[in-house]
């Protein structure tokens, strides 16, 4: 399966993959063992220190992994990959290796315990910063460390969970630079 | 301009429209005053009762008319308004009418005393839950309670913000409905 050449990528500039709202992959580490998820609930909280805020269900294998250890890579898939976005989640990591089990390989983080898929196009190595909003609403705050994002294309095909079952296909880009003012850009 | 004929839209369901991260317009009114913001930093936080979260920065003259009057609607345009999202975004509504400013319209809301934008492709009225991450993070959590939403088309044509000046324009649509487990559907 196809892999990308990445580069490390300025934190400041993580919004530019995240805030279009794709589908990710979130991948744990939690005493040896490694687990997947689809997730789709989530949203950029700050510039600097780039914060990252994200919702996991509580019936998720992954969330008592994740809120274990603290920490999580954020990994972002392209069209290529919705099989495995769909089968992730579609399935659970207790009896299951999904890297195994969905022909995806693993490199290690810089700063994280947690692994990067190589298959998709970014990855974003977090730590918890702040777990005060999960009991009431599943909601963990991340301060994303380290950024990992593919060399080309420029604008990757992303995810983008519509529910039911369907996506929407990231499409065409337009500018309108010319139209902001500099501080809002 | 174009304005979209819309029906009330089963709340539970407002997840299609708002999980795939598109810029959305926030409305507000305050004391008799409205206006108008630029948004893209927000998430599904549940489904029922339909709550949602979104981050607005203390600068922004929306900001102390929504916490005050604890209430908001977030309306969906699509690519045809990309001159009016980046105007908005751009521009204060200290002494502007953004209505005006930008050829939009308002219709009155039934829940809550924002003005709907007739232009928009789906308003969702929203009333405050909690506003006790907002001194911290920004983040105000929502409790969505009135959808309405256009009768067509099925998969509107929404921006997604990529920083920079650029916005990616909604793709394709795939369905991979019959890969899904029922309960996750």
């Amino acid at each position: 399966m196809k892999t990308y050449p990445k580069k490390d990528y300025p934190l400041i500039d993580i919004r530019r993959h995240l805030e279009t709202g794709p589908i990710v992959l979130v991948t744990s580490n939690w005493k040896g063992k490694t687990n997947i998820m689809t997730m789709g609930w989530h949203m950029m909280l700050q510039f600097s220190p780039a914060r990252f805020g994200c919702y996991i269900w509580d019936g998720n294998q992954s969330f008592a992994m994740i809120r274990n250890a603290k920490e999580c890579v954020i990994n972002i898939p392209t069209v290529d990959l919705v099989e495995q976005v769909v089968g992730i989640g579609n399935s659970t990591g207790r009896q299951l290796d999904k890297f195994k089990a969905f022909g995806l390989t693993s490199a290690a983080a810089d700063k994280v315990g947690a692994p990067l898929i190589n298959e998709c196009y970014a990855n974003f190595e977090c730590r918890l910063a702040d777990a005060g909003m999960v009991r009431r609403y599943g909601l963990f705050v991340w301060d994303v460390v380290k950024a990992h994002v593919a060399i080309s294309p420029k604008n990757p095909k992303t995810l983008h969970y519509r529910g039911q079952g369907q996506f929407m296909v990231a499409g065409r880009s337009i500018s309108r630079k010319d139209k902001f003012k500099p501080q809002n850009l």
